[in-house]
């Protein structure tokens, strides 16, 4: 049994992180299956998927070591193709990468109390940004 | 048909280093499936799965790089929330994820000889550290 | 239904990156599922797997962090053991990670236009280097 759904979101420039474990818990609900796996994948390439401790240190110590890693403005080779002034996108998003796998079991998510699905963009602009999650099990 | 396991290991700080290849081997040869794929999922958020070769030199040159990606005595704005010290925990567990998808073939994961399954503890203190592995296939 | 394929492909040193993405596309094509998962899994521990903008500003900006992260020709203790000089290779294998699992639906991958799957090699020889392309669905 697989159930794929889409869904989008409104994000507001690089670092903005939104917190989709309801949404992704209700997808598990609603497909009534009782085990399997969740997958969970972002389109596109300047956004990412991970889990985390989703309060405002947490996000920011994160934004914090990826600014480390590929500073906003720095010069980056992919800025002389389009003229963008995402590079810093790109890698981060290729680095974090685009998709979350997680089991359910017994119809729940085996995510800790403290451990939730976090959506983060990297891009430098506000996006509609597109993410699928697809459930299979029995 | 989908087979879960839930299991533990005592961690002892951050960097230790646990060969979970074994374990997961195991519950690939009691699913008595083919062909699928194993999800393993660490519960919580300051530890993180991967695949590395096994030895102390490899291990020793992970854990360098990430302090050198997020030092544990460095301020994080995590631990104003908690008084907690493992900001560093937080963020090399984001990084690096907490899933690792791998299939099998014939009965088989198809990891190449020095390829093993690794859960890394981020976390500053000694865990009960949980885990998921979960069998998909046929 | 499983459908398990093994590729290889030439790899040319530390940072040669190969879009796979049509490969991949293909055996989703000859599985004849409409909705499922495909898992790339590439076997080693000195290669990884991520997404990407395939254009060649990205990908050195891609391979400038690698660097930057894991210097090449810095020490590691990893050399001590077997006078290798792929200290660098595998933790940037470790760092980004084995796997990637994309849904499908509707027997297409939900990939953006300009998200490309590619196998990142780390090691610093050539290589033959294996991955596993796996399809579950209905």
């Amino acid at each position: 049994m697989v159930r794929t759904s889409r869904h989008e979101v409104q994000t507001h420039g690089q670092g903005d992180a939104h917190d989709i474990t309801d949404l992704v818990t209700g997808a598990v609900s609603e497909g009534r299956l009782s085990a399997g796996v969740v997958t969970v994948f972002v389109v596109g390439s300047t956004a990412g998927l991970t889990t985390i401790e989703f309060e405002p240190g947490a996000l920011a110590d994160f934004n914090r070591l990826f600014e480390s890693l590929a500073p906003r403005h720095a010069d980056y080779r992919h800025h002389l193709r389009w003229g963008d002034d995402n590079g810093s996108s790109h890698v981060r998003a290729a680095l974090l990468g685009p998709s979350l796998t997680v089991p359910f079991a017994d119809g729940r998510l085996v995510l800790g109390p403290w451990q939730q699905i976090v959506l983060v963009e990297f891009d430098t602009r506000q996006r509609r940004r597109e993410f699928v999650v697809q459930i299979m099990g029995e």
